[in-house]
C-alpha cells in the first residue's frame, strides 16, 4: 500500500502569516500523497464582529446560525482555502481546495438540536474516499476546509479534527496513513510548565498508564482518545507535533512529536 | 468528440437567490459534460461596504487593492462558489468548485500598471485544459470563481466572461463546445426598447450588416466581438440567451436566445 499523510493544522498557525509559510513549505517538502486539513482561526470571529454579526461559543464550540454560517463560508472556504492553494502552488505543489460539498467529498447531517443548538454544524456521515483516493492518485494534493454539506444543499460548519480522523480512517483501506495533528507545543507533554518534556511514544497500554499516573492533562484527553480510535479503524500511526516540525516528523525524526501506535515499533 | 458545454452567468443570477435556483435546476437538466463559471454579483460590494472598505469602479471594473483581494476572495471563491456546489449536489449534480489557483487550472499574470492601476486583477496566461479535461471524463462539474492566480502565490480578481472564453478555447482542442453568456436579456436584441426583438442568428456577416446598421447597441459590441473571437479559436457556437432559458437554449430550442456561429447552419 501508497504511504498516505494526512495533516491538520489549527488555527494558531493560520492566524500567523510567518508561521503558515513556514509550515506550508515544511508540507511542501514531504514526499508523496498527502492531504491537508485546516482550521479556521480567529479570522472569522473578527470579520464576523466587523460585519455586526455576534460570537457565541459554547464549550469551545462556535454557535453557526444562518448569518455566521455565511461568514464562516466565506472565511474557511473563501480567504483561508484557496489562500493556501495559491501559495502551495507557488511551491509547486498541485494543490485543490475542497470543502465536503466539492465533488460530494464528505457528506454530513446537520447536529439535532439538543440541550444546545449548535445551529448549522454537521456530524460526518460519509466520507467519498474514492473520490478522495482518485485526486491522490492524480498526484493533487486536496486541501480541506472544515465545512461540509448535506442532501439538502446546505453548508455546514464541521470541526477541522473530526473531519481529519474521518478522512485518514476511510482513505486508511487504501493507504497506509499516517494522520498527523500540528499544534503549538512540540508533542504531547509529561509537564505542561516544561515545553520540551515531550512524550515520544504513546501506546494504548502505556497511555493508559499516564492517565492513571494524572500525567496527561486533562485538555489533550478527548484529542489522544479520538486518535486512538482513528488507529483501531486502520490508520497505521498518529503523529502529534509542532507544526514547524512537521517535516521532521513524518519522516520519523527521532525524539521529534508524539507518536502514537497500537502496540511499540521493535527496534 | 464530445460536447461540452460552458455556461457563464452573471451578477444578476448570483444577487436574487430565486433566479439562482431556477437557473441552477435548468443547468442540472443540461446533459453531458458541462462547466458553469460565475461572476460576482453585488454581494462583495456589500460586504465590503460593511467592512469599511471603500469599493472603486473604473470603466465599470474594479479596482482591486489588498482588501478588496480578499474580499473578493472570501465572497466569490468561498461563499458564492460553495453555495453554487452544495445547492448543485442537492439536485444530484457532481458540482467541483474551482479558482484558478485550484489544480493549477487557470493562471494568469497581475495586469501592468498603466494609466489606471486596476491592482490585483489577473489577465489569463495558461488554462490547464488537460487538468480541466479529466474533471469532465471523471462526471465532475467545474464550477469556476472569477477567480485566478500568479506564480508568485498571489490570487487574481479575474473578468468571469474572459474566463469562460479562455476555457472555452482551450477545451475546444478536445471537445464540440458550445460556451453560453447568460444575462437579463432573452438574447441579443434588434430593439432595446422590445425585450422580444431577439435576433435568433448571427454570424461574421450578418453581425458586420447590423452592426453598419446601427442595429445592435454599443454596449454589445465588445461581447459580441469576444464570441467571434472564440468561434475563430475553434469553438464551435457561442449562445447568448437568459438564465431562466439556459437548458432550452443549449438543446437547440428554435427561436430561444441568439445563436452566433461562423456559418449559418444549413436546414
Amino acid at each position: 500500500m501508497n504511504r498516505l499523510v494526512i495533516i491538520k493544522i489549527g488555527g494558531n498557525v493560520i492566524d500567523n502569516p510567518d508561521a503558515l509559510k513556514r509550515f506550508l513549505t515544511s508540507f511542501g517538502s514531504i514526499q508523496g500523497h498527502k492531504i491537508l486539513i485546516h482550521g479556521g482561526g480567529k479570522i472569522a470571529t473578527q470579520v464576523a464582529e466587523k460585519l455586526g454579526i455576534a460570537t457565541t461559543m459554547v464549550e469551545g464550540r462556535r454557535i453557526t446560525d444562518q448569518p455566521m454560517l455565511d461568514v464562516v463560508t466565506m472565511v474557511y472556504g473563501g480567504l483561508v482555502n484557496k489562500q493556501i492553494v495559491a501559495q502551495l502552488q507557488s511551491l509547486g505543489v498541485d494543490a485543490i481546495g475542497l470543502t465536503g460539498a466539492d465533488a460530494n467529498t464528505v457528506r454530513s447531517k446537520k447536529r439535532a438540536v439538543g440541550e444546545i443548538d449548535y445551529g448549522f454544524v454537521g456530524d460526518i456521515e460519509e466520507v467519498n474516499s474514492g473520490q478522495i483516493q482518485y485526486f491522490i492518485r492524480q498526484n493533487l494534493v486536496p486541501v480541506f476546509a472544515p465545512l461540509t454539506y448535506e442532501r439538502s444543499g446546505s453548508l455546514l460548519n464541521t470541526n477541522a479534527d473530526t473531519m481529519a480522523s474521518a478522512i485518514a480512517v476511510d482513505t486508511a483501506i487504501r493507504n497506509e496513513v499516517t494522520l498527523v495533528y500540528c499544534f503549538e507545543k512540540k508533542g504531547v507533554l509529561s509537564d505542561p510548565t516544561n515545553d520540551e518534556s515531550v512524550i515520544n511514544e504513546l501506546t494504548p497500554e502505556s497511555y493508559t498508564d499516564y492517565k492513571s499516573r494524572g500525567i496527561i492533562n486533562k485538555g489533550m484527553i478527548p484529542k489522544l482518545d479520538n486518535a486512538f480510535k482513528a488507529l483501531e479503524k486502520g490508520v497505521k500511526q498518529v503523529i502529534i507535533c509542532h507544526a514547524d516540525q512537521v517535516a521532521e516528523a513524518v519522516n520519523g525524526g527521532s525524539g521529534v512529536g508524539t507518536v502514537l501506535r497500537l502496540a511499540e515499533e521493535k527496534a
